[in-house]
């Protein structure tokens, strides 16, 4: 029901004798999802390259999970993201599906894509070493839908020169996913030397008046460089996903 | 010294002995700006197809204001956004520039080309009357850079059928910016209903625990709608310029 | 198209061939509202007892609200409230409108109803005089949308006796409104004196570690009373629409 | 004494000689609750229909919780409902009484009766599965005293389709409660679609700039909707008790 | 109703057939307080010495103001204290009662007594001469409560020979009111070095990270001194009036 | 050096030839205390009835503990109180010093004198049975200082009249701690019934808005009781540290 | 009392009978301030080269900056820095005192000297046009304490070639003050690229989620460059005092 | 690229034909550091007196460290240190490293050099045995340095004597290190007794209203004593390097 044409495709058919009215409704209602009883499972996305659907795997049991994958895979043909899988779970998911599993980024991609191409170009940079996680699941799953990605790892600000030394790569990106904790600054600096959309992840690295991420957050979002937005604190996941929306936009027309 | 290409320029000049080693070095340190004193005014930035610089006004006197667009005006074609500018320092700066002045969004273009495009697709939602400044803010920025935009303003969630009624209008658009105050949670129904990235813009919009646009702020951050990333609260330049940004990508390649 | 039965009849009538499809899409989206620009006044509400329409008045210009009320008034028999309306500008709609204004509260209704009535019994209790405006933004809306309202002032729990000796009035309420700034205790105290649901209103009355609310705001979600919730700071009007749809329930069958 | 026509009462017998002056003053003070040293049982509320006394279990011993049980069964009829109650202390506590329990919700009935009613309608709407624990916990609130509850999970406002094809059954409540963690939309969404009473309760689920439940608690708290209050963030147990008292209204009289 | 032997009592007078029951519930119920129906004015609280009632002024009407003292003179003898009545509204309840008005404090006694003891030895310590309002708001009150207060101001720790130099005078006192902003470490610092009773005041003097005192009061709540209790932020009167408490204990028996 | 009757005995020392001024230098420097390294242990409080000195055990090793314990045994006569004292390291501190340990309470008192008084009465009021942690550590440390302490536990303002049965008990006392987390309503309400100090200890039992016991704290802190002061979350010990200093005032003069 | 040498000295005075013991107390207690009721005027720094006594204007009335400056002058030979001092303030102060005012900075010096060197090298870089008052505060203050002083104004990190094209200058400072509001990233960059100690000063310029300086206080305290460290929010003249302190430094010795 | 002595080097080899501009661009951009994958290892500060690298160890695995130390090895002499290295990390990096390793301070010193000298005079100063993790980490730094360092541990301003008698080894430092939890306090007590830096270290010792530390670091930014800065919270190794930098700056001239 959140789609005009759709409603309007109904409309017709009811129109052309071809649907009953309460017919229709039913359809509205129960297609574009399947219900497990703890999940509601969404098929509404098309099946569109390198894109499949998501699912956020804190809170649900590996069970939960599996059942979910299933359900998802029987209509969907793949390279389906798994988020916040912890390593346990990943085992016992893994048994009733194919999973190629990070635990560094906690990420799966199940029933992987040998196909998945390589588009455009998006260039993950993060502060430090201890940010590894949230930055390989923002390129994980840049990757996973159809993106070139290129990891620019450890060049925080406060050794400048390794992140001016890799200009070139910044500035041939489409869009940059800039990783910090601490002091974020980050995303402001990449943010004056680039001309392309910055999405910032705040990471919840640091200790004491970072306040579990609170400090990067803020800065981020108070970056006095056009062009920044930010996301959840340790969303990489959330940035990834918009980066390859951004990335594979296609050409604008007047 | 923030480009690959102009290093590489300028060394190959050295080496030709076009410029001496000195100059070059004091090249690479004042070409890419003036300095008023107040201000070390920018014009790094490619002068392209309707994308000037922009001036924060807040915090700067008229004089400063009028001094920087001078010195501006002089090298750059026109279309310079001035953000945050009361009708008073407006009137005042008005005497030195063209001013192209809304006060309902504090914005003004300065010197204002009359060929500006209107590019791609836009629209600017926004939750109720009140946030009509920020709302305006964003609109207004993103036409002056030269994209096309479509106001769907009082929408909020409330009222739903008010969003649904305009699902057409919102599912042709390349890019999307969310205002809304109070709960933020615009931005999560929106994000849900679209194929493409939202910008959500919290405002200040509220009173009691809304503490300032920290309600909607939170709020949106934490959306579990995919594409969604946010900006600064009342920040709707900065949404209108990176919607332009990403409005006017062009295709990806492999 | 927020409600099944309507899309049910439309489907029904162009399956009659007694609307065209292209014509049922469009009703779908045009009906419930009429849009004045800078917002859409919603009539899908049904026009019941005692009953109408609210605008929010912060925010918004005099002759935006004015433009509202006409456009509402042709559709709606009356009795529409306008919160948040200062003094100034109620004297400015007052022109257009026929209000009935209360400055404690800042809240007017427009062309009153002769004949509201005055069902049921919801008590308004407050801590302090201090906590008038926002007690008193309650029970005028209590009042305006049909109910019996009484009002117990400065009954706050440092002087229990005060509370103590109303205990009858509070014990014949069907929903009581506890209005607190400060501690906020007084939520707690009346939860665990009635059998009736307790709407709690923090206020930003106090000083210091009041914090603007803030401190009765958290007392009154910690409240170890059963039967308590809680709207916003200073959400008079809120709770007094709570009260009001709590006090009008019918009787429940099996 | 905090019953009027128990005092009065009392006073009457006094007059009457059938009381003396030092026993009712005793009476009026050790009547209503019987003290265990540890924890003081309260009795005075009615033992009405499917409802009886409810034991916050957390920081309590299992040993505390058996022996307020033992106080309250040799009293009170049945259907007692022990909260917060983690699977090893109720597997204690079940040694010395019939428990019915539930380890997602962690929450006990005790000695439940087989005769509890299902009145009205109460719908608990959740936005994922990984708010299950909370909802059930208002559902099975609900269901312990006497209310008939739909259970509508994973209806967040990022897939609004799969709320909106539940029409129906929402607008068939007398009473929502409405859970959800991260940005908390739904209870806006749903105070928007309903003419009855929502309860929001806001989750901890979620991370980052959720700040342990702290995001959906604000967002609730500023829903535009009217006719929304909230709880605590977690708060299950308070909304099905809220929930209970609102279905279960008799019809209000003038 | 607030005192045991005021039942026994009226239960007495009952069973004695002095008293009607139901005279007697009306009288549990009206005595205590006079309501002006804006105000519940309370005059349970004995006629001592040096101590009678107090009305805090903020968020009052000179005219409330004004009802309340004539309603409380014509029942109390007088040294009534108002707080936070700035000057303007103390020129106007000045007309209707006979006040001793302190700018500074903002705080009035009306009806000064002038035989008002000086009892025991109260030391009112600030940090700067920026804290001299909530100060004098501390030592006026203790004052108009029948105690001899002495005055340290401007003895803040940055300069600690300040407050060296007049240990005898911090010594010889049976209660001392610490009050400071910005770091608020006087109320530490004197801790450790008197033995009686501290009460810390912090106020909202200083700025930036301040927020309008939070700080002075996180300080003065973590003071790792023993014996030093905390009241509300810029609360002089409550620090002065629990200081009286405190002073004027009798002696205790074992 | 923080007394000054010392200074002046050391100076008539210096000035009768009995002592040197390097050497009194010295003393002032040395005397006070015992240097042990990791701690410099305070002997300056006199050893007076009741009351010696007090070790704060959390983030000292139970090898520190027994090193402060024995240093001070050497000079003062016992009953020290050691609290935050887990009972593993419990465990290990007694088996170098004599301790009266109590689990719930988590606190010592070492060496414990047998003629210890019990003077005036405090009472120690607790909101729940979730409290006794805080409130048994309150009333051992008054115990353990010699005052007679009486413990009215679970008595919540959500059952008043568990706490207005104990109007008697409450007014008999000469100073009040009431423990309590959640709403912390219990302080006010005490301090409204009571004329004596009130030491208000908010606990951080709860979950959700209650934010680590900030909720109770900020609702005592804006009690509109007077004679309430606060001390830390969860802070038992400093609570019945004061009370006892305030039960054993003697009494004043004018 | 706050220096061993003068109590040295005092001693050796009393064992030398060329001063009594109650006369040493008394000196002990009086000699380094004058009080003048509502201000304790210390007097105990040396008057060194380019340093005397800083009054803290907020807070104070003219009449007492007047006073305390004229307690001053008689003791002190000049250069009394008077700091948040307002236009209409100093216009009053000018009347009793020689000042030399910057309205942008807020700041006088009263009785300036005129042979004040500009010793060292301290560079006061800031973020933007808006962030002048705060660092003019910073750059006063450090010349009038006889330091050179450089500024670099507007080289905010968004546009980092400015801030680079300034290394030369920047990396000769012994010492840097670095202000910055919104993101505060300023202190992060600087501090990664000169190698000595850098202050940082977070502004409240900004808007939004800045939170009154917030944002870039936090942002400030988590930077990864080391050698910086931070001081209040617009703490312009704390920033300039310490780098004077630093700046002055004489070499240090095995 | 962050030295302009560099550059100028560079380009005169350029123009001398010694240096391509091809080769001259890659050696600005690989030189000063080496990439190992997870970490980019600096190189480019200088091999000064005492002075080498840093290693962040929270975050990073002991392979991780293991190999950024030894390429670290490699081109630098020794003296690396790590900070925040836990006990077991610490065994495995000692089998691939030299360790000098503190379990206190959770500090290790690589390939320690034997004749780091011990310039100047630090004073390290602690509130309580509980500071002491993060005092020893600042001591620890600043001696691995090339410092003389003093610890004055447990001087908190609770017992101002402890203090005091110690003003003599605090009035010779050339800088002071603050350490403290709770309140804070002793940083601005010490801030008025010294003349020289102090450095802030707030720690997150307490409980309660400390809030992780905001208390003390609200404290101490709030410091009404100059010349005082503040690092992150528990940022022991933070301080003890700017002292460093401090306690070896060399004369000033003017």
């Amino acid at each position: 029901m959140d789609n005009k044409r759709d409603i309007l495709a109904l409309l017709r058919a009811v129109a052309a004798g071809d649907a009953a009215p309460e017919d229709a409704l039913l359809e509205l209602k129960q297609s574009p999802f399947e219900d497990l009883g703890y999940a509601k499972v969404d098929f509404h996305r098309p099946v569109r390259q390198g894109n499949c659907e998501v699912i956020y795997g804190a809170g649900k049991t590996p069970e939960q999970i599996s059942g979910i994958l299933s359900a998802m895979h029987e209509r969907c043909c793949g390279n389906i993201l798994v988020t916040r899988l912890d390593p346990a779970a990943a085992e016992k998911v893994g048994k009733t599906a194919v999973l190629d599993y990070s635990p560094t980024a906690r990420l799966a991609v199940a029933w992987p894509r040998a196909d998945t191409p390589a588009l455009g170009h998006i260039v993950v940079a993060s502060g430090g070493t201890s940010d590894m996680a949230v930055s390989e699941e923002a390129a994980l799953t840049a990757e996973a839908m159809g993106n070139r990605v290129t990891r620019l790892y450890d060049v925080g600000v406060a050794g400048l020169h390794r992140l001016l030394s890799n200009l070139d790569v910044l500035m041939s990106a489409r869009c940059v996913v800039a990783v910090a904790g601490m002091e974020g600054a980050l995303a402001s600096v990449v943010g004056g030397l680039v001309d392309c959309p910055v999405i910032a992840v705040p990471t919840s690295v640091g200790y004491g008046a970072n306040f579990g991420g609170l400090s990067a957050l803020l800065s981020m979002l108070n970056s006095c460089a056009s062009g920044v937005s930010v996301v959840n604190i340790d969303n990489g996941f959330g940035a990834g996903y918009l980066a390859s929306m951004i990335n594979q936009m296609e050409g604008a027309q007047e």
